[in-house]
């Protein structure tokens, strides 16, 4: 259990008022507990209460490996998991709740709670502490992206054969990050070919590679529990002088946003200025996606670099910076980093040359 | 859209006094709409209505490749999505929510929902819809389970081979399925060697085989869009008394299990009487899992077969028979097969052998 973590979430409870939180998030009762475990559709909760008595409601298919500083109820198949929660709110006043506790549970506990209870997201309190990364996590998070800096030398290398189809390359990508180090990858590689480079999510398939296409790819490892995320966009045998002048837009709205970063400038503005470098050159319809996203321990954390997220930036942060122009049926450009926000401005934890490149 | 499937789903609704109904698993609207899409965290949503206004709520970024009989209302990452949904629900009096819509959507909706209105969970409406399976969906379990008895042959002779770890085993079944004609598998297999198979849900590790270990083989492919999932347990070189002894009883609750269903049994009667054999023979607390679940487009779909159960079987369901005995720190085993409910029995769609046996 690390009790300075847990420490630091209750205090976030206390300035937003709330007695108990609900936490289901395996990845955050993972930071809080040091207990991994990912029972899926069955109820896994840490209940954390300002009196400091906090509880692990687990079922029990599930046997714990390591002693845990907390009191565990422990319930099976056949029981109502929920109900124990709720008998477990009994003094409860302000329960903060997981942003993706699933409806079943939750609306049960509400059925149950007390009336005067009052229920509402509370996840921000662990998500906040989450955001800053203390100084291991930073270590870990730097050789996650070294690690896929060099996984995507080898994923373009297998591209440059221009014999593989886009599943083709994406089925190697596991057994490249392994080799390297990491236990698997961060999420799926998207590898997307000419215009499924325009499709944001496009799922890889048996398109092969034409000259002239750009070639999205999008991955990361997984090293340490800890993830990288890293896109690059390059050309298969030619360019053409449009795809030139949309990958140096992406790479200036890229490098424009990465040089303002620094504690205190507001994460919409980042957004804001990568998005201007690409509206102003009429191509603001087609970024259709935030700037990007924090990571971690999950590929997608809490906090977006979005036009809807006027936080500021701390010491601390990780995040994507990854804008994108997509000419559908076209073709697709995305440039992405993972940066880490030092004192006075920020770390780019990818260095895997965002130079053009032209393969094959 | 498959106007059948809704019209049932539609006719549930009714049944249950529900006149709007928030579909957010990404089965069920694939199910009901042929649109296949996973938007991860963003919200997607299926909003049926008894007056046959059916609204789709879809982020920007996925675009349609099909046109769809529904209105649809499309959100940026900077719109309030949630609150889209609250406009839709102006006339809404009794509204059905998905059992694991996030509680961020559904604690928005139920804010800017007018007071009158009455939420619950509502995702039974679908669920008992899919539960049973139609002509064409029969023929694709039968197929994807067929293929599961192949794939197990050859990963029961790569056990054989006695130099593979459990890890080295497990990274060969996806491309075991894919030979076969799957497009991979249908949950990340179990293989679990000795003691480890006494962890329910252990994940593989460097463990190697020793002999007299038992071998939990726990795995399905994905066919078509439809699940298999079978589970057998050998044994490596030899097999002591005890080991047979447990192995036995397993396979006589599973097959005791099987041979009771039928139309009018009710689920929970199935469970105890394969729950029955098993602690009757002092190994009640060691079988700490339900018997089965439902399975078709998902691994686990809704629906158990366990003493929290008591709905009646019907013709066309298909669900896993898997009893366990874990015996911590020593050996586990468990025997599992998916049947089809016919008209006055059950189809059995497994057919790899439970005669117990000794590889290697």
């Amino acid at each position: 259990m690390h009790q300075q973590r847990i420490n630091k979430v209750l205090n976030e409870m206390q300035l937003r008022g709330m007695d108990h939180l609900i936490i289901s998030e395996p990845s955050s009762i993972h930071y809080l507990t040091g207990y991994d475990n990912h029972p899926g559709e069955r109820m896994f909760v840490l209940l954390l209460s300002l009196d400091g008595q906090h509880t692990i409601f687990l079922n029990k298919l599930f046997y714990l490996d390591q002693s845990l500083d907390f009191n565990i109820v422990w319930y099976a198949d056949t029981d109502d998991g929920a109900a124990l929660v709720a008998q477990h709110l009994v003094n409860a006043h302000v329960i903060g709740v997981d942003k993706n506790w699933e409806a079943k549970f939750l609306m049960r506990v509400m059925e149950l709670a007390n009336e005067e209870c009052c229920f509402e997201i509370g996840s921000i309190c662990v998500d906040h502490v989450r955001m800053i990364k203390d100084h291991k996590e930073q270590e870990l998070m730097r050789e996650s992206s070294r690690i896929n800096d060099l996984a995507m030398d080898q994923v373009i290398q297998l591209c440059a054969q221009g014999d593989l189809s886009e599943i083709e390359v994406t089925e190697k990508v596991t057994e490249i990050f392994q080799s390297l180090g990491c236990s698997s990858f961060s999420f799926p590689a998207i590898i997307a070919y000419g215009a499924n480079g325009a499709d944001g999510h496009h799922e890889g398939d048996e398109t092969k590679l034409q000259p002239g296409d750009s070639i999205v790819i999008d991955m990361g490892g997984l090293y340490q529990g800890y993830c990288s995320d890293m896109t690059r966009t390059v050309f298969y045998k030619e360019v053409s002088p449009k795809q030139q002048e949309v990958y140096n837009l992406v790479r200036l709205a890229n490098e424009t946003a990465e040089a303002m970063i620094k504690p205190g400038v507001k994460l919409c503005d980042i957004d804001q200025s990568a998005r201007d470098v690409i509206t102003k050159a009429g191509y603001g319809e087609q970024f259709n996606h935030r700037l990007g996203h924090f990571i971690g321990r999950d590929v997608h954390e809490y906090g977006d670099v979005s036009a809807a997220f006027d936080m500021e930036v701390e010491e601390g942060m990780i995040f994507s910076i990854e804008p994108g122009i997509y000419l559908q049926g076209d073709f697709g450009v995305r440039i992405e980093d993972l940066v880490l926000v030092t004192k006075d401005g920020c770390e780019v934890l990818n260095s895997y040359t965002k130079d053009l490149l032209v393969i094959g």
